[in-house]
């Protein structure tokens, strides 16, 4: 990491060219999104803009994608606002150095699960629980802003306690404020589709026209600007951002308050889980496009190093955005260089642009945080679970549901718990077939689903499973309840080709079935016993100890020891 | 269960002569026990008398074993005494209070498991865990009991603080005290295996010496009450039990103050599932012997029913112990009603001998303890298990080191966590292996264990493990790096035989690696699939969309797929 990256090496004219068109058109997206991000996590305008600027470079020299922008985004955004809502005042001075603190503790949580190679356990977030979880946080983020859309004060982290705060405040609405945001929606939504085409229709090319379209925020900004300057909205009682701090962040050292680090230290670990599987699932979209990989290790490492970098630089949590970097993608960014540029970008935006930002009403960015976020629902995603399996759609309705009567933070708690425990229910109760040859050949399949030959004096069971200590029990139960049920039995012979692993407590299990079945004038025998499980067997004896034999092949066992057969039934 | 049980219609004269006679020995045995119990949860002798009375009817009536015998055990009275210790003073009214409605409480949970069917919950508690649980419990139960035997107060309920406790009172020991001790726990090691042949010796036959052998801690409180009596231990300073109320236990309703049942709430619920956990393992590996089965579920609401009996007849928490059970199997009881004899020896204790223990030096009662839970230790587990496994070593050691040093509540619990973890972790890395033919069959093997026929145009790779979302990328990485490494492939097959289920991150891991694969003009196949793997797969159309096809046999794949043939090599 101390050299410099492999994309510096050898970098071209042709390249910087791209890139610096991707960077400008990040820079002219990300001014709008900063000041609205830092809006949503309760923070003043500028932080924005600084959590824009030094992170981006640090990514862009440690992080192994080469399209991915990092940045202030939504659901981190607001994660932020709530950790942080617990230990300080909305709006006090403690309020800023907590969010910084923050950064710098979920900064130094993601390195040093960097450094130990614990990219793996971003896993254990399924995909059902991450976009539920988003899809859910899309909702509060949107509901949040909607008491900027009205001029209103109003709280709530959480749906029933926003929808309860704003209703009681519906009265009290700025009509003028409303209007401004409804318009700059109504904008917003039609600059998507609708801008284009026009200024193609203006003579555009192509290429010039879809940049610029993506200034659409942009132009909404102006406009807004000049309407509130214009006519006085300040006077009318319509919230603006007011003075922003014109200048560069300056480098400081985040507050080292130990209590204030503990009470985060939660909020920081789920900030720099969440960010982590977020900014990676995007960076892989983007790297698989143009056959690249990325090193999940290297990108805890270089988003690590980016909060770290917000954190000393005034700013806030950040992670790699889906959108922005979509945009940098599109854009035709071909190195980590073009998201340098960007924060050159908005290092001028920060310098020179901030006076221009005391016009600009709340609800301009309200509208500009809402119709980014719409595009985080997927609902989709539940109908396919749905038709797909029981226990997907479970996890995904459980997170939605617990994230929005919960909050975000209990509500991806909840959301891994129950995927976990969900998965390993099914694994204590695992699918056992009764299996016979299919005539003519050496395959073996369950009796229910095809028409098999079996054998009166022995019984087939394949394992559907690795047999540990939560399924170890239900084995010998079925087993010995087979058992009892059919009297002809002489051997039981279990086919292990899916049995992955026999832990201890399993190993206990075969013993006990082994030695009652023996008492029984029973053999137990095993076929297609996995290479890894066999020599575990083997280092306690249990092979030696076995009644029956251990075969390579299910068909070797049967013909070993079946005595006369019985011709497949037809289901 | 409203009925009366079906061992008890039909009850025969020659049964009920067996079963008093194992009712009378087990009554010997549990008379010192019960006492000892009681002392250990550091409550008065006599509600371990109490605890041994109803809750034996009740389990006799509900309960699906034929020979286990209920009661306080040691593990559960330590849990107990921790427990109750949180929330009273220890000897105040209050700790008794709070120890009967903690059997409340837990009988309670325990019904409730047992009508919801909860059973299974059980078996997250790994073989490894419990018995490093109960090994490392009994290190603390003897530890704990040292005070009594040098007679000075101690605290501590883990090694560290009992130690260092201990360690500061040695000065202050009681020399009558701890000879007592040491005497008591000489006898009672030597009668364990010096009483039977004496008596022998004496002309008694071998049933009877075998029977009064039993009635070593009996004896042992006999002598030790007429040796304090004579020798005035009082007047010296050695502890004795003291005035036990004489009389059977006035039934009431346990405290219901619902601050207390939360502050117990967790500590119950760990006493329900331990206490379930080691009654179900005796009562399973006695009703092997004997052919005969236990039902969890029915065990769960017996346990329960009797813990509730306790609390209403003053008693706490009781479960079905190991060394009782074994007595009373041993001596020949044939069903429940041996146990209800017991309960009957218990009352008629209660009724007539408690005077005589005002005398019985605390002492004793520790000796007793030290020498029953001495039995518990299963450190041969622990080689066992290094041999076997590592990873069911690490649970092991873990869970002993963890209940040694954080308690026996934390221990436990983090011996679950590890256990489970170890068994996630275990499958976010699936053992993957590259198969080939066995030359001259349809079987496949691991190219790495076996000579086997591969082919350059496709790679089969066998996966031994379910596919869900915590080794859905891993797969992905595993294939690309693959294919990455061999440009000759044109068709990768994946033999499905080991996967039991594809979860919804798993099959959109399958859509990225067919969609990548295509780009790179290489076939996914898939061979060997489950029925209901099949059947979710078909469910949205994942093998429509496939880039190859699904083979029922691996061997029809390669079949269909090869083109010229790599001979084995032999490794």
């Amino acid at each position: 990491m101390i050299m410099p990256p492999e994309w510096l090496r050898g970098y071209r004219k042709a390249t910087f060219a791209s890139d610096l068109l991707a960077g400008s058109v990040v820079t002219i997206m990300l001014i709008p999104q900063s000041l609205a991000y830092a809006l949503l996590a309760g923070l003043p305008a500028e932080m924005g803009l600084y959590a824009s600027i030094l992170p981006l470079i640090v990514y862009a020299l440690l992080g192994s994608s080469r399209t991915l922008s990092v940045g202030p985004v939504a659901v981190v955004s607001l994660m932020t606002a709530m950790a942080v809502g617990k230990v300080a005042e909305a709006g006090s001075a403690d309020y800023a150095a907590a969010a910084i603190a923050l950064a710098a503790l979920s900064g130094i949580m993601l390195l040093v699960m960097g450094f130990l190679r614990f990219g793996f356990l971003a896993n254990f977030l399924s995909h059902p629980v991450v976009s539920g979880f988003i899809t859910a946080s899309a909702f509060i983020i949107a509901l949040g802003q909607v008491k900027h859309l009205l001029g209103v004060p109003a709280q709530g982290h959480n749906l029933p306690t926003q929808l309860s705060s704003l209703l009681m405040h519906v009265p009290d609405t700025n009509p003028i404020t409303l209007v401004t945001g409804l318009l700059a929606i109504a904008f917003l939504v039609w600059a998507r589709r609708g801008l284009q085409p026009l200024l193609r229709r203006a003579g555009l090319s192509q290429d010039v026209a879809s940049i610029l379209a993506k200034a659409g925020p942009v132009l909404l900004i102006v406009g807004t600007v000049a309407g509130s300057y214009l006519f006085h909205f300040a006077d009318r009682g319509v919230a603006l951002v007011g003075a922003v701090p014109r200048g560069m962040p300056s480098l400081a050292l985040p507050p080292l308050d130990p209590g204030l680090w503990s009470q985060l230290a939660l909020s920081a670990l789920l900030i720099a889980i969440i960010g982590f599987v977020e900014s990676v699932s995007v960076g892989k979209t983007l790297a698989a496009k143009r056959r690249q990989r990325i090193d999940p290790n290297q990108e805890l490492v270089a988003l690590g190093g980016a909060n770290v970098a917000s954190a000393f630089s005034g700013g806030f949590p950040v992670t790699g955005g889906f959108s922005r970097s979509v945009v940098n993608f599109d854009a035709g960014a071909q190195t980590p260089a073009a998201s340098i540029l960007a924060a050159a970008g908005i290092a001028l935006a920060a310098l020179f642009l901030t006076p221009l930002l005391y016009y600009l009403p709340n609800a301009t960015l309200a509208a500009t945080i809402i119709v980014a976020v719409s595009s985080l629902v997927d609902l989709d995603l539940v109908r396919r679970a749905w038709r797909y399996s029981i226990s997907d759609f479970t996890a995904i309705c459980t997170t939605i549901v617990a994230t929005l009567m919960l909050g975000i933070e209990l509500g991806v708690l909840t959301g891994i718990l129950v995927s976990v425990l969900l998965h390993l229910y099914k694994t204590t109760r695992p699918h056992i077939a009764v299996v016979g040859a299919v005539a003519g050949t050496e395959h073996y399949r369950n009796v229910e689903r095809h028409s098999v030959i079996t054998h009166p004096n022995l019984v087939s069971l394949r394992i559907d499973e690795s047999l540990y200590f939560a399924n170890a029990s239900y084995l010998e139960d079925y087993i010995y309840q087979w058992v009892a049920a059919n009297d002809s039995i002489e051997h039981v012979i279990l086919q292990c080709t899916a049995v992955n692993e026999i832990d201890m407590s399993a190993l206990e299990a075969l013993e006990a079935i082994d030695h009652r079945l023996r008492e029984q004038g029973i053999t137990l025998n095993l076929s297609e016993v996995k290479g890894p499980v066999m020599d575990a067997l083997k280092s306690v004896d249990f092979i030696q100890r076995l009644s029956g034999r251990v075969f390579l092949s299910h068909h070797q066992a049967v013909k070993a020891l079946k005595t006369d057969e019985i011709e497949p039934y037809i289901i």
